[in-house]
């Protein structure tokens, strides 16, 4: 499964998180018809330090050019590949609600290797319709789907009450990753990868530094 | 501005990331009826350990007691007050594409206190239209709907092309909060506060983690 580009050994973490503010830089820079960014440049845009620039890119093993810098479409090729973009993942989601329901729509995700092939739900008023030509089944059905669509990644978007227990429905059929929207921790085997992109909570942080901001603002 | 619970000193920001997730289990417990929740039962739902729950906990002035454990109604309160759930923070959004779309049709923003009440976008087809009840203007009239609504958030759903850009014109015109869904880091002034949540970032550290799962697995 993985690419020869994935061998690479152990980024870490923080690395990995500022690899996309290089990648959309650019995608950015190239639309602009530029060919080569330096990592002053890169800096710029970024607002990182051009040394952590330099140790972030070769861990990828990307290295510029003295004077000239990086070549923007090996640096382009390089990470979306490392990234995963350039490989589609399928995915199911569950809980077609509000959310649910606006990323089935967000058809950006597939630019970045993510589709959602089936959507899962417990509303009669919903299963056996679809959104945005994705079809929404009944939880039930789950262990059927698995054995046609082989997918390993699955999508969590329900409410609260629900999340651990359709996560482990989940970890039974075969998912290996779960995107987890909801505020709720859940729990999941070791060997099961888990990313929280809880929205409620970003918003809470956002709310929280304006607040200290106004604070300070004020004194 | 600030509520009296929000003029607790200093809460270091991992603490900030976690109480989001003790809010979720207590909403979760509250809803099957239950009245108190142990630091033990909070640690098993959220798989931080206990001693580390009740740090975060004293640090919102929250204290549990002695065998019965923590009161979920004060608890609840405390934690949507301080995390700003409890006021309506009203917000512009920026590019109603698909993503600030799928975010205009989010209603359960408003839940956790954020009300968008227009969006902004240049294309001349969606302009002078409104999707959930809320209407999209140009860009061009920022200046004006700035003096009319005295907002202070920004959603910047924008392409990359433009997120600079827009994020400039947020500043220029007075908004203190930028909440930036783009894989581009923008560059603001200090005084304004930026939360960045890229969906495309989370995505790929999935695709990074399962990838390296599975090359674990062949071992």
């Amino acid at each position: 499964m993985a690419q020869p580009n994935n061998k690479i050994d152990h980024v870490p973490e923080p690395t990995l998180r500022r690899l996309p503010w290089y990648l959309s830089v650019c995608r950015l820079l190239k639309s602009r018809g530029e060919t080569y960014v330096s990592s002053t440049r890169l800096s710029k845009e970024t607002n990182i330090v051009a040394s952590q620039i330099a140790k972030d890119l070769s861990c990828v093993n990307i290295v510029g050019r003295t004077r000239v810098g990086y070549d923007i479409d090996n640096l382009l090729e390089v990470l979306e590949n490392f990234l995963g973009f350039t490989t589609i993942h399928k995915a199911f989601l569950f809980g077609a609600g509000r959310l649910g329901k606006a990323l089935l729509n967000d058809t950006g995700l597939k630019q970045f290797g993510l589709e959602v092939v089936a959507a899962f739900d417990t509303d009669p008023r919903i299963i056996g319709h679809s959104t945005a030509g994705i079809p929404i089944y009944h939880i039930n059905d789950l262990e059927a789907k698995m054995r046609r669509y082989k997918v390993k990644i699955g999508i969590l978007t329900v409410p609260i009450d629900n999340a651990q227990e359709v996560a482990d429905k989940m970890v039974v059929w075969g998912i290996k990753a779960i995107w987890n929207f909801t505020p709720l921790r859940i729990r999941v085997p070791n060997d099961i990868v888990v990313q929280n992109t809880s929205l409620y909570a970003h918003l809470s942080l956002m709310f929280n530094r304006l607040d200290g901001m106004e604070c300070a603002n004020d004194e």
